[in-house]
């Protein structure tokens, strides 16, 4: 029944195919591996609805949040861009899917470390003012996931001393002055965020997300313009869940169906 | 009708008698400078109601939160540190209220600039280890507070470049270890306060304030450990008032009536 094998790549044993933005795009994805979901979701819903420019998503894995944002915004062009191998492999199968194939006319593919530097950064594509916007999800841990066996999820969630620093480094080198960055990460890294930040990226906006409305925050969503100086702002919160489940609000966020900042 | 005059000083034009915790004490305020109201009454409620030990208010102006922390916790015992003549004069005719002799008795209030280091601020009586708990209101400001044309409210909300570096530091070297730190702040100074908390305190709580449910936060309140190696926490937002004015939650705090963090 597949005439064109390299387009439709078999989802053998080792990968799950998993839709979202309700079957608008699919991601291959590796079994027991690091899975995205939630997060690369509310990600992509930071940028604004009306994005129509070139956007990089730094340590894309399988492409989930960059895919979102081509699926959100259907002006926008993407690069992915991951180092890890057999995160390559799903983002390579993911894009080569037919289902996939309107978003991912606009998207490209690059092997590279998000913390290369200089000349070897440019090399590798991600070219000094080269894009309009950065985001990004980088690996984080936690005690959880540090017992974690599954070396490929562990080795997703390993926390690298400066990670932040390295990442929000090479976004402020790769975004044009007044474009933007969106990333999501843990409360405990907004620290270690902020002091990147810098005067790298001002003006941030950042919402706190709650699994519910009397739990801490589980993350927190950030959106800053490079060379801004305007006065970081915590809007309202994001409330996820009450007792009946997902509100309306995290199913649209999830769903590409709505925006997580006013523009 | 007074017998004893230096008890009960006159409340002339140039001063406010401001009645705090449904009339638990008064403030002697200065008309027209800075004022203490909510900000301070949300500081005093981040402090475990069950406290017990000996605070510092550092840069307590009139006493607002300092004597709020007494109403809130009968055991606890509270030094007031200010610089400013003015609110040093306020603080001491609060302190000297009879009204207020009850609370009065477990405070001290000392002349002293909270940036002092080393020697020059043990010898103000700010003792290394000497205290249990720090509070801090630090002087902040904004474009509003800058447009007034008052010298004195100026005087109090000018923001001077590593305030919070400097106040934090006093205040790690203040508390014993595994004492604590409170402190209200505006959204903007947050990257600060948390690079000056770096691994002098820890495991901060933070509840930002919203004016309504659909506004940006207006402060945060922050409590540490000292010593701590716990993870920075976000806990569900205060949102002050909804269409109808203050929340019942927000007048609870208001009054005394409500702690800020579980405990």
């Amino acid at each position: 029944m597949h005439t064109d094998p390299a387009a439709h790549p078999p989802i053998d044993a080792g990968f799950s195919l998993d839709a979202f933005h309700r079957g608008r795009f699919h991601l291959v994805q590796p079994v027991g591996g690091h899975r995205s979901g939630l997060d690369a979701m509310l990600l992509a819903a930071a940028l604004p609805t009306d994005f129509s420019g070139h956007a990089a998503d730094l340590g894309a894995g399988a492409g989930a949040a960059g895919l979102a944002v081509l699926s959100r915004c259907p002006q926008a062009r993407i690069t992915l861009v991951e180092r890890d191998p057999a995160m390559l492999d799903c983002a390579r199968r993911t894009l080569s899917l037919s289902h996939n194939r309107p978003l991912a006319e606009r998207a490209t593919l690059i092997d590279a470390d998000v913390a290369l530097t200089g000349p070897a950064r440019s090399a590798a594509g991600l070219t000094d003012a080269g894009f309009d916007f950065a985001l990004m999800n980088p690996p984080f841990n936690d005690g959880a996931d540090r017992a974690t066996p599954d070396p490929l999820r562990r080795s997703a969630h390993v926390m690298e001393d400066g990670l932040f620093e390295a990442w929000i480094r090479t976004a402020a080198a790769i975004v044009r002055p007044g474009g933007g960055l969106a990333l999501i990460a843990r409360p405990e890294s907004l620290g270690g965020v902020l002091a990147a930040l810098g005067r790298r990226f001002g003006g941030a906006r950042i919402v706190l997300v709650h699994p519910s409305a009397d739990q801490k925050a589980i993350r927190f969503v950030l959106r800053a313009s490079k060379g801004s100086r305007a006065r970081l702002a915590f809007v309202p919160a994001l409330v996820l869940n009450d007792a009946a489940g997902p509100l309306p609000r995290t199913q649209a966020l999830s769903n590409g169906a709505a925006a997580l900042f006013d523009d």
